[in-house]
């Protein structure tokens, strides 16, 4: 597979999955997903702690999910423009997250992302986006990680800033004093290949304030935490309403759809902004997501994936502990991150990796996982004997 | 329908079904698609000459590329990365399509299109594009057709011409010398509301001759033309290779998916470009893709849209001769386009899809329609008795 790829594909594959991210013998082609499993081209098969970096909240394949969208599949999927599905999504939506008053939706993160840069320069009438660095917020040119291939007008009025960092938010606010449309952040750090860092209530009070003083919106980008870190808005527990925020990843379980949620402020800023797209309005993916929200509401699957998550972190700090290897896992439980003391590229998390995807569960060493609530006492058992497993080669290596 | 969605939705809507594109009384929301026929959330049954603005060749529904989707659908869909189905549609495109070498996949023609600067850029280290005016590339900020929201900085470095005007692509050309990375164009000039043009030969060799004169790439955006206009490169005609295109519309039949191929030259600049996207590995729009494709190719798809469009345009140009209403048919006969003389905003137009649509035939009066192999002879004549009623309607106004 990966010769035939080589050939039609430049590099054989990319994003996530392109060699440099891998550990030697990692997957990169898959051939089946049901449930909490999946198996790789060779047939092998793994837990997934992956979940298709974030889509999968329900588990593959989930029955009441595929349920909704096969019955509006037969009706329409993309037509020549929305049913009442678009509708019932948006009330859904609007109905769950606290500060929202409509909704617009897309694609991808990337897509809704970049509407919300726009709509807030349209109504501010500036150009100043302030972004905290090492965010990951898509792919386009504007936020994509590498800058290969783009302008320095891609980003001239980006400006970037810590996250957590009072005063380095502030030194890039004042340094494009009169000119800041907006702020854009997560809402807890969770940059690849970093530690995971919950957000500080003095800083992200103090960035809803920044805005109010400025006038500039304050954007959530909750592409990656949205219905699987909270139920709803990820900062209702500190009471912090942003003006904008994206959505994508975990809102249909694996069914491609991004929605933008809004103020009433926004509301017309919205309606002078271009947004369009032709697969912007096709209704299974919006189905997909009816259900696979009220069936999170329902079966109060946040919770699980904490629950679950939590059971994760726990067994492998004490597998780490008894071993007496120094590891550090941050960030919510369900979306948990490892990372090895003193552990450059890094080697050893990808070696334990390995060891853990030997042993039938697979993990990425350089990405926060995504726990979903397929997984079932018996397949977080699976987990621990094969992360306790990882654990000993690695110590048997150091000793041996 | 429509109240509820002005409560929940910027405007109501968005896109080409924002109140100012249609007329009154033109449906926005729908129901059900059925091969060549759709209903409107009214249960008003039309044929369909938009085919969800391009994306449906086959009709909607079709069983043979609903059949291979779901066959991929129980194997699996949105995974931790790619399947078989992503080397297969690489293979089958890099097969068709003469020039191509290597295939990446996105979502969106947008996604593509923006890959395509971003690859041109990278390859060649400058960063002017030459763009020909009203040229619809996307909705990303470098070239979508309104600028609220944009900074000067999306469009720093992107240069316009008029299409078919060697004099304007020369003169763009020499105000960046030295820096021209790529020219992007359409197989032929869609702007939407204008008059379609077809390329001159002369002119297209002409853009080549630039392009290998600078070592620029060019690029061919075929998002609208590709698998409709023609199967595989709708510059094979001419002889005339592009270095990259964009494709995505018709290659699945609904589903969403894009490609961007390239030729051998730029397959290491495709490696050190960001390329990558959470749903952008998904497989059952892959199978769909290779289905619908391969059908196409089998059936002589192409050749049953030219004729049928070609029906439908001879036949619309002899009623209005025979009602003496001054109209012009432009494009292509599979994504044939309107205009009536004299027509501002276009007034005229809209009165005449109004009364086309009241007959049970949907088509847009602001923009081309495209046709699919679902037509069959009933539903063309369905087509030009409303169409002919439809003149009717305008000349008795007008005598009235």
């Amino acid at each position: 597979m990966r010769e035939r790829a080589h050939r039609v594909i430049p590099g054989g594959i990319y994003g996530h999955n392109m060699d440099k991210f891998l550990w030697p013998g990692a997957p990169q082609f898959w051939s089946r997903a049901h449930g909490a499993l999946i198996w790789d081209a060779d047939g092998k098969e793994y837990v997934d702690l992956m979940c298709s970096w974030g889509p999968i909240v329900h588990g593959h394949n989930h029955p009441v999910v595929e349920a909704a969208a096969a019955t509006q599949r037969h009706l329409m999927d993309t037509a020549n423009g929305p049913g009442e599905i678009f509708v019932e999504l948006a009330e859904l939506l609007v109905g769950i997250v606290s500060y929202a008053d409509w909704a617009v939706f897309a694609k991808s993160g990337t897509d809704v992302t970049t509407l919300a840069l726009m709509l807030a320069r349209a109504a501010t009438g500036r150009r100043t986006v302030l972004v905290a660095r090492r965010s990951f917020h898509g792919t386009a040119p504007w936020c994509n990680p590498r800058d290969t291939g783009t302008t320095p007008g891609d980003r001239a009025h980006i400006a970037y800033f810590e996250y957590n960092d009072p005063t380095s938010l502030h030194a890039a606010a004042a340094a494009h004093s009169g000119d800041v449309a907006a702020v854009i952040l997560t809402p807890h750090s969770h940059p690849a290949a970093y530690t995971q860092e919950e957000v500080r209530e003095d800083f992200a009070r103090g960035v809803r304030r920044l805005c109010d003083t400025l006038g500039a919106c304050l954007i959530l980008d909750e592409v990656r935490t949205g219905f699987r870190v909270s139920f709803g808005s990820s900062w209702d527990h500190l009471g912090i309403r942003p003006d904008l925020s994206c959505w994508s990843k975990a809102i249909a379980n694996g069914y491609p759809v991004s929605a933008l949620l809004g103020t009433e402020s926004l509301r017309d800023a919205a309606r002078q902004v271009y947004i369009g797209g032709t697969f912007w309005t096709s209704a299974v993916p919006m189905a997909a997501a009816v259900a696979c929200i009220t069936l999170l509401q329902e079966s109060d699957g946040v919770a699980t994936m904490a629950a679950t998550g939590q059971r994760i972190v726990d067994g492998i700090r004490g597998q780490a502990e008894s071993t007496g290897i120094d590891i550090v896992m941050s960030g919510p439980p369900a979306m948990p991150y490892i990372e090895f003391r003193d552990d450059d590229d890094p080697t050893v998390a990808k070696r334990w990796a390995a060891a853990v995807a030997e042993r039938g569960v697979y993990l990425n060493p350089t990405h926060n996982w995504f726990i979903s609530t397929a997984l079932d006492e018996q397949h977080v058992d699976r987990v621990l004997d094969a992360t306790a497993g990882a654990f000993d080669t690695l110590l048997h290596r150091r000793l041996g």
